[in-house]
């Protein structure tokens, strides 16, 4: 079971970051499916694929099909594939392996673990990418594919992906709405938001050397109340952010005494 | 007006982060004042300076104490110097120049926008300073001092300044947190926080060169109210954070529609 003749479905912000990630590793993109047949049409070009809105025109003899759809179109689109010889997987972290397993013979799980844009294309070497496959054989040829764009590749089960990708949330999505929220408060004040810039590059590069449960700092660290309480109500007229100043706070105190 | 003999008053994270770059600019550290002795030491040898842990030996002469205490300490330090002909400055982010107005002549601010540890000491190059000044003078001899060692030095009042320590809380006391929290939940499921580093880097690194209101994703972005349920129900034995995610999921939502 080797990997070489690829077909990508989607043409969202994975697949733009993928395909070009795939092609490079010397990989065969034969064709591109998405609804949006001009996003289809933009990648192709990256690639040298055939391109196509048509489910139905989706060649049957490719090795892998990659699905990077949004998480609610996955089943319905594998199983209007399941008709395939080779591998299908699908690329989410919140979604089990076997919302695939209707009909399909070799399948498995294709998720890199990380915040894609289509602006920003990123290089996958960095990328974990974390595999789950239900034969050992699917498993070995993914982890070879994995290995060809990534350093990082880990076996990880549907639950313990689930898992990571809710870590995640709070390390990406829940840390960005931090730095959104300073943005607007600066903002409302005329003041720049770049005057955080080395403060949020230090705060990231601290962990990677470091365990953030003993970087804590600030003042609900400190436990300074006096100042806890002059910032809740610096967020008076912004209830939603007083709102959840005065949960993290409580939250890092509690985090804190914890172990007490 | 000039600055060239400095007393330090503290000896905790921002001194031992602070003293080594005033030396290194060429200033002349004359005496280290801390209450903790042995602190005073460690840093006085690093810049051959003084050290003393009564406040009465902290000489008159020199042109710049630097007060670097915790908060609620500052006033009834700069109290017991206000006889001294230096400017006196303190260095917090929440407290009010005007607590040092009481009998001092000439006071301010110096306040370095960045959270300091005292084991990864950091280069004030890239720190940006913010100043206040009770007159012109000061203000000038300030902004030299802090342009001697950081690229970065602008005139704050100080309601901007508790300003920007707030929007510094959400910016990296929190996101701390939530990198915390994302570690807690790995650790729990023998799961490697090291799989978070490349996308927590990605995640500061993007809003380097772009608006983090512009650079949101994940399911709450995304409206993916399935996923958010099923997350929010992983966390059911841990009911703080669950209403943590439950929280900053509904801000989310509420942030992307502020504009409709």
């Amino acid at each position: 079971m080797q990997i070489k003749d690829i077909v990508i479905i989607g043409s969202g912000n994975l697949a733009t970051n993928l395909v070009p990630a795939l092609y490079k590793a010397g990989k065969n993109i034969v064709c591109l499916y998405s609804r949006t047949i001009a996003n289809a049409k933009i990648l192709a070009v990256q690639c040298n694929a055939k391109y196509t809105d048509i489910i139905e025109e989706v060649p049957k003899n490719a090795d892998l099909y990659i699905i990077a759809v949004d998480d609610k179109s996955i089943k319905e689109i594998s199983e209007k594939i399941n008709d395939v010889k080779g591998i299908i997987v699908h690329t989410s972290g919140s979604i089990s392996m076997n919302v695939l397993s209707s009909g399909i013979k070799n399948f498995g799980v294709f998720y890199p673990l990380m915040t894609f844009s289509k602006l920003n294309t990123v290089s996958f070497h960095n990328i974990p990418i974390c595999l789950e496959a239900n034969s050992s054989r699917v498993n070995i040829a993914l982890y070879k594919l994995a290995k060809s764009i990534s350093k990082t590749v880990v076996e990880i089960s549907s639950e313990n992906r689930k898992l990571l990708h809710l870590a995640a949330v709070f390390a990406c999505n829940f840390t960005n709405l931090n730095y959104s929220i300073a943005e607007d408060l600066l903002e409302k004040n005329q003041l720049s938001f770049d005057l955080l810039m080395p403060l949020i590059r230090i705060t990231a590069d601290k962990v990677q050397n470091g365990k953030p449960s003993e970087l804590q700092t600030g003042p609900a660290f400190r436990e300074e109340f006096g100042v806890m309480n002059e910032q809740s109500d610096e967020l008076m007229d912004l209830p939603e952010y007083k709102e959840m100043y005065d949960l993290l706070s409580k939250l890092i105190i509690s985090i804190k005494h914890k172990n007490d």
